[in-house]
């Protein structure tokens, strides 16, 4: 799976949820210019931070890596 | 999901899989002492550590993360 494929599951979940970065990130508790970052594939998230975003974004960490193989 | 969970799943499936830490790490190009540690909750991997250990496994990174999650 490339670095990118995560960036873009995680952009199309939080766009499916109407929400835009700034929002993610208060409810994940990360700032918005990382999200933006993962977001363009230029950072690569640890397992930790996968969970806060899957929290953040109503599914569990399973299902937000499982996003990111479909995206492949 | 605490920390600890993934390493307990990590450590079931290298077992079932009747691996030693040293062919795990060989197969996921990482070093037995750092399977060591991630197998006792002290380290935290990244998502692509996880991407590596799930492919030496023969299982996907998100099924990997779902076991961790069973785990809890």
């Amino acid at each position: 799976m490339p670095d990118r494929s995560f960036g873009r599951a995680l952009r199309r979940l939080r766009l499916r949820r109407g929400i835009s970065q700034e929002e993610l990130g208060f409810r994940a508790s990360l700032h918005r210019t990382y999200i933006s970052q993962l977001e363009r594939g230029l950072k690569s998230p640890s397992l930790k931070i996968v969970r806060q975003l899957a929290r953040a974004l109503g599914i569990t960490a399973s299902g937000l890596v499982r996003e990111a193989e479909r995206a492949q």
